[in-house]
């Protein structure tokens, strides 16, 4: 066995029984840019009947943000390194026992972003631990399809990506660039643009909205003159992105600055994944093939009056009518192992084949 | 003389004849967000006879940014305090020497900004020194107009902001409120705009566009999926708003997305002054009356093809025709000890009235 580092975050690993042949438990992580939740599962028999029902869940662990474009590359390491060491220590087991690992991490975006997390996880894992680092959104469509990769998923959250994948592996991505490069129909674009339409509203560049009145309740400010000291003060994207509930809620109350805003999020949202169709030809020839959409992430969850994801699936159905939408059963996180799974039956069946 | 802080910025004060009665010289400091300037002048006579000329500059230093919601609380202060040290060192004169400093800095929007700096710059000086801050806008206002504050003034840098004053003193502001809340007509929000439109000609969400090519080639990156990494490398936005010549340049060579993100950064730059304008009254009861208008920053000079300032000024007009343009021939660290002289006179004044 590969030495590798020995922190303080592994100390519980004295107290589990050790594994004799490292398959015993796989490793599932979602990274995105608000939590990071790591799942622990059994590891199922090797099979193509398909997934096992109930899933073999031993252990879930929380954290915080683990994409490294927003909290850095060090907090990034230390947050998935902890996580992973939570899930296993719940689960009674230890690294030594772990099969597979899938990290499906939100600002992994280039191969040098990939590389650089595979190191990481060379690091703290055995070397007979078969390692793959995929984007988060790899894992979301995972948690629609069980594991299977193909169709396109779209996930709004904090940020937003449109990823898809073709049968025979051809992959493409949509929007995914962060705040800076124009993922507007981002729970942080509905966010900052409500914040935006507070101080134009206020400085006499746009209308008056009933944004102003919620959301400065909603932060406990007094005037709109104290949201530019609120909204520098702390970076964090997901901090600004936790005020799309207040948007939805003035849009359904009938403000028409919240309900452009919507709109406007409806239509980028669904220009990513017509984008990411249209490239892979998820549609086929005549645009009406059939393909998974998955929806993941709070600004698609339904919301009683204004349903965002309703709109943009609606949106997508305009254009390209086989698009079979999926909401997940389960958690991006379990997606991961479920891809961690598969990639290392795939992986054996390639290491019998070479004998 | 109340006692101060000495740190190592100020050594070289041993070095330097001290003054007598504090008013030998006066501090205008101009900190913007992508550099601070310092202007150490000699303390005009008092007059009202209007500003000598020429002005009686010292010596001038400059530093990198001292916007504390850019750079952080720490940084902005340190370079504040090394600025003004090298202002006074290349002067020949100390601390003891200054009657006022007027510190117009961008970032200052709220009373307690202002309050954070005066208890820096009370740290730093002698008790007799008269300490004046205020946002940077207001110094540029003052380099157009000499020291009177009056009329609006428009900065497009990295930041924009529109700032106006009535003759009686009161005074509006619109936009300034920093890249998360929409001030898109700015250098960053250009810039941003146009590596967004890059990424999405790559995903296939957006048209083709020359920027891709001038962009990466100005960034000397090989590839569009390279921009992510790039853009959240570095957070100043100083290094982004460094794009805006390149989507002039391609705007000029006939690039229709170039020319559209430089068309709507004229509107939103012209739609911040009307705000003012609007709101202060500046043109009158009928509209048509006079005021200045002072036009400050990189965004907002003369290029060849392509003046963004020269529409953003034709679009004013057609609505306020009497808004008189202004290309300040001193910089804004000179309107601001202008200001510093003015409030030292106008202060001296009540100090006499009241005895």
């Amino acid at each position: 066995m590969k030495r590798y580092r020995n922190g303080e975050v592994w100390d519980f690993e004295h107290e589990n029984p050790l594994s004799r042949d490292g398959s015993d438990v796989i490793l599932g992580l979602d990274g995105g840019t608000t939590s990071t939740v790591c799942i622990c599962m059994a590891m199922p028999a090797a099979s193509r009947d398909g997934v096992p029902d109930p899933l073999p869940v031993l252990a879930r662990a929380v954290a915080g943000c683990s994409n490294h474009n927003s909290v850095g590359e060090i907090a990034a390491r230390e947050t998935l390194e902890q996580v992973m060491a939570d899930a296993l220590s719940k689960s009674g087991s230890n690294r030594a026992a772990v099969g597979a690992v899938c990290l499906a991490v939100s600002g992994v975006n280039h191969p040098t972003d990939q590389q650089r997390i595979l190191d990481w996880l060379k690091d703290m894992f055995p070397s007979h631990v078969k390692l793959f680092v995929q984007n988060d959104a790899v894992a979301a469509l995972a948690s629609g399809t069980l594991g299977r990769l193909h169709g396109c998923v779209l996930i709004a959250g904090t940020g937003t990506i449109a990823y898809g994948f073709t049968e025979d592996g051809r992959e493409a991505r949509a929007a995914g660039a962060g705040p800076v490069l124009g993922d507007w129909g981002s729970g942080y674009g509905i966010a900052s643009q409500a914040l935006t339409a507070v101080v134009r509203a206020h400085d006499g560049r746009g209308p008056q909205t009933m944004l102003t009145h919620s959301i400065l309740r909603r932060l406990s400010l007094p005037s709109p003159d104290e949201l530019i000291g609120w909204t520098y003060a702390d970076p964090s994207w997901a901090r600004i992105a936790a005020l799309v509930p207040v948007v939805v809620s003035c849009a359904e109350a009938g403000d028409q600055v919240a309900n452009k805003i919507l709109q406007d999020s409806v239509k980028e949202l669904a220009a990513s994944v017509k984008a990411v169709v249209q490239k892979l030809s998820l549609s086929g020839e005549d645009g009406r093939g059939r393909f998974p959409l998955v929806m993941v992430g709070g600004v698609l969850e339904a919301n009683k009056g204004w349903d965002i994801g309703k709109e943009v699936v609606n949106c997508i159905l305009k254009d390209y009518p086989g698009a079979h939408p999926i909401r997940p059963k389960v958690e991006p996180a379990i997606g991961a192992a479920l891809l961690a799974w598969n990639f290392y039956l795939g992986e054996s069946e390639n290491h019998f084949d070479n004998i």
